[in-house]
């Protein structure tokens, strides 16, 4: 049985590979610096680790012996990420990841990349080997910056290497303070949501559908960069609309109580050309469906009951 | 006085920058894995050490504390550092370098980029901001992906950034393996030169010249990508030609024994606007004169007396 590990494998993205690789008949390995998370399959084998320390990756990659790597860490805490120094350490322990599980005869891998290593015009639709990359922000040309590496290392090693983009997220276990699930809280527990004027056009994929098309990348021969989308596009509008629809009184969104944030396009969206004829995968949840389960999920967290005074316009 | 820290600073390149940085006035700190070597200016203060190692970078800096840095060291040997794994070594080493340089308060800093970052064509000239840059080696795809990170990284934290582009060189010190060395060496020993056609056209520049381009940059207020090169389009050919005029018997080159190295573009020039009019600097040794220099410095090192049975064709 083949072995793959999976890194961030407790995070928003990576737990979503779990059913499916299992699904797939592969022995799965995952990595965490915290450990086994609740409510995860029970065939998984956890390791606990940092990979942004020195001997992380080689000893853990010398234990497994993988001859698939799924690599989802990363710092992606929601403001913050886009900025912060931490983006060069994780290009560093990438290469170190990647450097070992070569080493340990690694055959094919698969890496989380980012929409952001496109080039961000007012209007972008995304296209793999067409769109200028240019990443105006820290994050996006760490990502890119890594990628250009690997890619080229890659080849020289005869490792079968997969860049899945990824564009806008939501579903269960996102960030609080990310879109979705900043809406669905605070219309859960009865208080206002302070919105931009929402018109931004984006393309937005329920997050479990990721985890099953970065499996599906993985298993399938394509190499280089894929969009990770689900090629439809929606306005903010629209998905803040589908989660108020499930969560509570859309007369809570207060859309425009907000400016837009600065140098993020009006539009962005994905060409999945390569996802679906090269890779064979394609959505089956949309936005309606996928709203009505981040919101069920949200609301089995509980703690949403609405304190009266709660009517906040932050 | 300002302190700058040269890494590579006994290689073909770094050392040239010693003369021009003291001439400068800045307090010269250099590091190298062999120590000082012969011949450098007794004003520099060396430090050995070994930036692939994990401690060496932040030791070295928090012992220097440079104001200004000149990042050279790199895996340079001919022919090898195109496809070496340790090109992945060194993209982790130099953002070592780079963060701990900023930590302890760097400001500004210039490090060796490549012509092989540029898309290879068969007809390539290479302009900094209009030449897409999509390498088709290891080595052009470790400098261009740590480019990409270093660049974000420096804008981000307020360091001033220049990233160099070497074209080809020629001059003392040069790897017995590389072309000009090469030639001057057999032609000096009196044994043939087995060449291929030598129609390539490059640009090549001298490289005591190279050093005080980059002490230039340095010192200019100049970021982002600046080609590193003389500007002026030679055949292979005429570089050979003018080596040999001054080095032995022409007689002895053999023009057309060799196959071209596939892969290699037939013209790969600089566009060096940016050299000339934004850093403000421009050779000053045309070929002829370097030529002569070089074989000067390669009779210097002497043992070059032909033996009776040398003349091979390899």
């Amino acid at each position: 049985m083949s072995r793959v590990l999976i890194t961030g494998a407790s995070g928003f993205i990576g737990r979503h590979t779990l059913e499916p690789l299992l699904a797939a008949g592969l022995e799965v390995h995952a990595v965490s610096h915290c450990g086994s998370p609740v409510g995860t399959p029970a065939e998984v084998t956890w390791h606990r680790g940092d990979l942004l320390t020195q001997e992380c990756a080689q000893t853990l990659i010398q234990r497994v012996r993988p001859t698939y790597l799924l690599h989802f860490a990363w710092y992606v805490r929601p403001g913050a990420c886009w900025t912060a120094s931490v983006n060069v350490d994780w290009v560093q322990a990438s290469l170190r990841l990647l450097q070992a599980f070569g080493d340990a005869g690694g055959r094919r891998a698969a890496i989380a990349g980012t929409c952001a290593e496109y080039t961000w015009q007012a209007h972008t639709h995304c296209i793999e080997k067409r769109t200028p990359t240019r990443p105006s922000t820290l994050y996006g040309a760490a990502k890119h910056g890594l990628h250009i590496v690997a890619d080229a290392w890659a080849r020289q090693t005869g490792i079968a290497l997969a860049w899945g983009r990824i564009f806008c997220l939501y579903g269960p276990h996102e960030h609080p303070d990310r879109l979705a699930a900043a809406v669905a809280r605070a219309l859960l527990r009865g208080d206002v949501v302070a919105c931009s004027n929402c018109r931004q056009v984006r393309d937005f994929l329920y997050t479990p559908e990721l985890g099953a098309a970065f499996v599906a990348l993985l298993l399938s021969g394509v190499t280089g960069s894929v969009n990770m989308a689900s090629g439809e596009a929606v306005t903010v509008a629209e998905v803040v609309s589908a989660i108020a629809e499930e969560a509570g009184d859309r007369e809570l969104v207060h859309v425009g109580a907000r400016p837009a944030v600065s140098g993020e396009p009006d539009r962005l969206t994905a060409d999945v050309a390569r996802l679906r004829d090269e890779v064979g995968w394609r959505p089956s949840i949309g936005l309606r469906e996928g709203a009505t389960r981040t919101v069920s999920w949200w609301r089995q967290q509980g703690s949403f009951a609405p304190p009266a005074s709660r009517r906040v316009t932050s």
